[in-house]
């Protein structure tokens, strides 16, 4: 059985494979009987609902406050801003009808013909329209301003292929939605919440991420602006890990929301809007995770510590629970979470084996010997190095030791993406470089017509425009023409 | 201006339109452009995660976890439960197609034909048989059990006559959904999460219940037994506030659920699912506010304590400024959350009333005579009472005073309902004092057909069966037919 819970495709055979192998025996998630949508397990969630609680209490900190917009979305509402419903119409779930019935030849429950809707509804794919709608009732004047509102929320986009978190007809989400009176506000505001963005990805994720803003053939249907954080698998995809939009006056004017300002002249409200989804879980998983299974870094990990006894009966087990009942109080103390497992129905080397499948950071052991000499053996997940350690204090030894795992796995995907990070100056090189995977900085000429053709002939697309970096001009690889600065090129999730 | 804030309509003119207008003036939630949809204002919102913090915090304690199961259920598995889709088949909202595309006259976006689905999905009304075609494949032996799952969800219910919080077509909710090895285990889990739920309305919402079991008409569609708790408004109408249903085997049956016991046989799943939803905001609004707006228990309020400055300049409020800061730490290091509110363009007497509707439990003010004498005035808004406090230990008076209030208000309510729950014996003084309002305690003869009766005479309907109270037989009011015991009677919401 432990044998089978470690039978993961290795990540150099298949990486495809592992991924789903891990996502699915290491209870994050799995598929549903509705096509595309999946079911998030409890310890997937558990996960997910630590994200969640340090992200709220992030945007919290920054003044924003939560709130709760309706599911379904007016059709008409959809079209009123036209690049919106030009990137959102070919994936909408779309209610028809309000009733079942049963149908008169007996043959089972059918859709009531008589219950169609006078307009059809859409199943959010994101709530811009029918918040704006909303915001309309809300704004008269500069007092009114800004509205700072984030929703936490399931969205639906009618996705032809998915893969688990990273790709799914519905997603768990949290959308912000911003109404300022200047456009300076708006943008600042876009790059503050980006800002947050990256803080968590790279403090709680452990995951090192680049900022920059979208080219515009990768920017949000109706945005004036993207701004991205992106962050390199250890595949050498590249992942957008959130987006924050600045959305100028688009909605505003889609949805006639106009304010008096301090000079008592109407004009229309300045928006942005900001997401992450459980799309991160993906981005966690692969950022960290081997061929043992998960690593988690400590500050999103449901269980931080677990330990488990060894023992040759009842008996010393009573006494190793007796002793152990005092280091979880101290370890709890210090905040950290802990799990004894004594359970009696499964070996050591299927707990073993399990949690290190389930990521969990450290692992105590105690046994006879242990017992003996006041010590347990301690092993870290992310290099499963092992230490014997005396009992007293261990609780301190532990606290230091999460974050050093914390930091160790930040510093490895750091060292990572500096190691597959590279210049480019030639479209060939480009060409026999981005089949190595990584990140490539490379001169553009800025159009559309280029980036396009680049991702045509090697599926590499602009990730970004980052906002750090070398500024110098040059030339583009493709067309020779002058380039501002080198954007950042990679193949993407 | 605060003359229009507190300009609600009073309770004894019309109790309903009360209701509607305290929700809308206190920025609780709002209707939004989609019929039965409602809006969730961030304070509002607020209010129902505090409770939601609490409940949540409630499942853990006794042993849940909680996950995520998908939006939308395939038709066919809604159907495989008989009265189950009896139920809840007339208010389904039906997923029919998955693409939008621009009409070929140009007239806009139109949902394209092609894009049909093969079997509708409907929103989810409630998850038992999603969640329990999900279980079948992670139950095979009694080691997989217990289950004990709960998730955080939208729910859709196409209902025709909505109101804010008590009766919408969208609404939040939790939905805990348990599998178990025996019947003993799933009846204990099904009365134990009532009890939370009984815990919850006492403790926290200080809002009195009475818990007991539904009548074979008023059950949950699908479930062998419904525990209910029951509260009374006070117009005198019931509100049904929370329920947890045993569901037998039923929905292991309609899904093929078995597993191997202990001895080796199979057998069939038993289950449970309980839940409480943002009704439980409409239930806290008539359970204890006023004519001058909401009164917000303590524990659930999401600003305790507001401080309102008095100055004659700027320069005073600079001294009260530094005064009231003092008094802020020393109330946050108490875990109380408080709001200083020094905003210089509103006038002490509309944040008063603003406060006053908002609900905010206590009110300091400090004035020039205050800051002379280290006094504040102290005002508890459950009875509207001032008192004049040395600014020492404020802290401390302050938290006994929040403590206080959450007793008070729990008291009130429950006087309230003392005072208005009869015992009736003939079915003329049934029906006099059914028009009174208030819980009627009454005989009835047990069958479905007086139930009925009764309801179609008086609108009145059984509430519930106590489980606690006099167990004393008698005869049915209405047909003089053997009656167990008393029954709980009332209109309700």
């Amino acid at each position: 059985m432990a044998k089978e819970l470690k039978d993961l495709t290795k990540r150099s055979e298949n990486y495809s494979q592992w991924y789903n192998d891990l996502v699915v025996k290491a209870d994050l998630a799995e598929q549903s009987a509705v096509r595309g949508c999946m079911v998030i397990k409890p310890y997937g969630y558990a996960i997910w609902e630590k994200m969640q609680r340090q992200l709220d209490d992030m945007f919290k900190e920054t003044g924003h406050v939560n709130a709760y917009f309706p599911l379904l979305i007016p059709k008409s509402y959809l079209s009123r801003e036209a690049e919106h419903v030009e990137g959102f119409a070919k994936e909408c779930a779309v209610v028809t009808h309000y009733r079942l019935k049963n149908a008169e030849d007996g043959s089972g429950v059918i859709v009531d013909p008589a219950a169609k809707l006078e307009e059809e509804l859409i199943i959010r794919p994101t709530s811009e329209t029918i918040i704006w709608s909303t915001y309309k009732n809300w704004i008269q004047s500069y007092r009114d301003l800004p509205i700072l509102c984030n929703q936490w929320a399931n969205v639906m986009r009618w996705e032809m292929r998915t893969r688990l978190f990273l790709r799914t007809a519905e997603f768990l989400w949290q959308e912000g939605h911003t109404a300022h009176a200047t456009r300076e506000e708006a943008e600042a505001e876009a790059q503050r919440m980006l800002n947050v963005y990256a803080d968590f990805a790279e403090n709680y994720m452990a995951m090192p991420v680049i900022k920059g803003v979208k080219s515009a053939n990768e920017r949000f249907a109706g945005a004036l602006d993207t701004y991205t954080i992106e962050a390199l698998m250890q595949d050498g995809k590249a992942l957008q890990s959130g987006t924050s939009h600045f959305l100028g006056q688009n909605f505003a004017k889609a949805f006639d929301v106009q304010f008096v300002d301090k000079n008592n002249k109407l004009d229309y409200v300045w928006a942005t809007s900001w997401g992450v989804s459980t799309r991160l879980m993906g981005a966690l998983i692969m950022s960290h995770s081997d061929d043992n299974g998960l690593v988690l870094p400590p500050k999103l990990a449901p269980i931080q510590v677990v330990i488990v006894p060894i023992y040759k009966n009842m008996e010393q087990l009573a006494v190793i629970d007796e002793k152990v009942a005092g280091i979880v109080a101290k370890l709890k103390e210090l905040g950290i979470s802990v799990k004894y497992d004594n359970a009696d129905n499964k070996r050591p080397g299927f707990k073993f084996a399990d949690y290190e499948l389930k990521g969990v950071p450290v692992r105590l052991v105690m046994g006879g010997r242990d017992l003996e000499n006041n010590t347990m053996e301690v092993m870290r997940r992310d290099t499963l190095e092992k230490e014997t350690v005396s009992c007293d204090n261990i609780e301190l030894y532990v606290k230091k030791l999460l974050d050093d795992i914390q930091s160790n796995i930040y510093k490895k995907a750091f060292d990572y993406r500096a190691k597959h990070i590279v210049e480019v100056d030639s479209y060939d090189e480009f060409k026999e470089k981005i089949e190595e995977g990584g990140f490539i900085l490379a001169h553009w000429d800025g159009t559309p017509e280029t980036e396009a053709r680049i991702k045509e002939e090697t599926k590499a697309t602009i990730r970004c425009i980052p906002f750090d970096g070398d500024m110098t001009p040059g030339v583009c690889m493709v067309t020779g023409k002058p380039s501002a600065r080198r954007v950042l090129f990679a193949r993407a999730y």
